[in-house]
């Protein structure tokens, strides 16, 4: 199983499990919960995410940028949005004009 | 181009720039500000995630969660942390006991 | 001028300045960008506060706090919240049943 | 009690609690746990008053204001760092230049 694999599997598991029994389905528990707590989720693995970086082992930072995109992946299954939108979006900032598409945004 | 190759190649770009030119490149002028400029970003960024998913519309939420990503990836590269590490964590989580171990991990 | 009165003066200071004119008054122009970018300010002073508290000195932490404090209070600002209920909360915590209240709160 | 006293009190509450015995004391619960943990927190909190402030009521509002505030105490606790520190600064730039000073820094 190649790592490219992986984010599609993941996504089509939490597709399945969404509507999973939640006290069997950690997913499923989420989901009951509502938007609120699966965005704050996705707030709080930021953060863990930055306390890893900066002041744990490569351990940690491995498991928690795991948290991260897995809870990423579950709101955006929530809000239905394809994974697939959100590479091709990867990939149209790459392709248009580069890494200096973002340095030019306004924000940066 | 299909999906599954968008993060490896945006791995192989973040680290072909880190040591680029920052008056040209994103990249190279967030590693030349340091680590904490790095993390700080994927905490903003996270924040910005959470916002776009409760109060914007799809395109915003695809949006922030490109730009999550990205600084994700650069904060692992500026650690030295392979991508295919995380997917690999992710693997072993779903491979070993499904959604149900993260599921029984005590701060859930 | 004592510290106790900081606070009062700040919210005094903050609501007189809502309707200045964005080109001369930092909190005019954060509530001309709106809701969504002050508490976006609270979410990446919160980011800074734990980075400065993790990785920085006393004088970081100092700023980083006061930065915290003052985008909260922009954010109370713009959704007519007074400081005064904020404090009356942390009051009736400590009056009720001390720290325990807390400790006895479902999320912790 | 006026609302001033209740950031010097629940500072003094924090102080004293921080030794207690941490199966009856949340403050010395957190600290138990070190820095890390405390941090986390306010960066938890901070995305929640964020959550409250997009589209929950002013109560919840208040109550995440509260818990940031508490939090943030408690960090500041941890390392020694007295809130009339963070009063002086929020005084200082007031007193200096006022709002315009923050307008100034590079951040924004």
């Amino acid at each position: 199983m190649t790592a490219p694999d992986t984010l599609a599997r993941l996504e089509a598991t939490i597709a399945e499990r969404r509507s999973a029994d939640p006290s069997t389905s950690y997913v499923a528990r989420l989901n009951a919960k509502g938007l609120r707590k699966i965005a704050q989720k996705v707030g709080e693995e930021g953060t863990e995410t930055v306390i890893a970086a900066l002041v744990e082992d490569k351990a940690a930072l491995v498991g928690e940028a795991a948290d991260l995109i897995f809870h990423l992946m579950v709101l955006l299954g929530a809000k239905d949005v394809p994974l697939a939108d959100v590479l091709a979006e990867l990939d149209r900032r790459e392709g248009v004009s580069g890494i200096a598409e973002k340095a030019s945004r306004p924000k940066d």
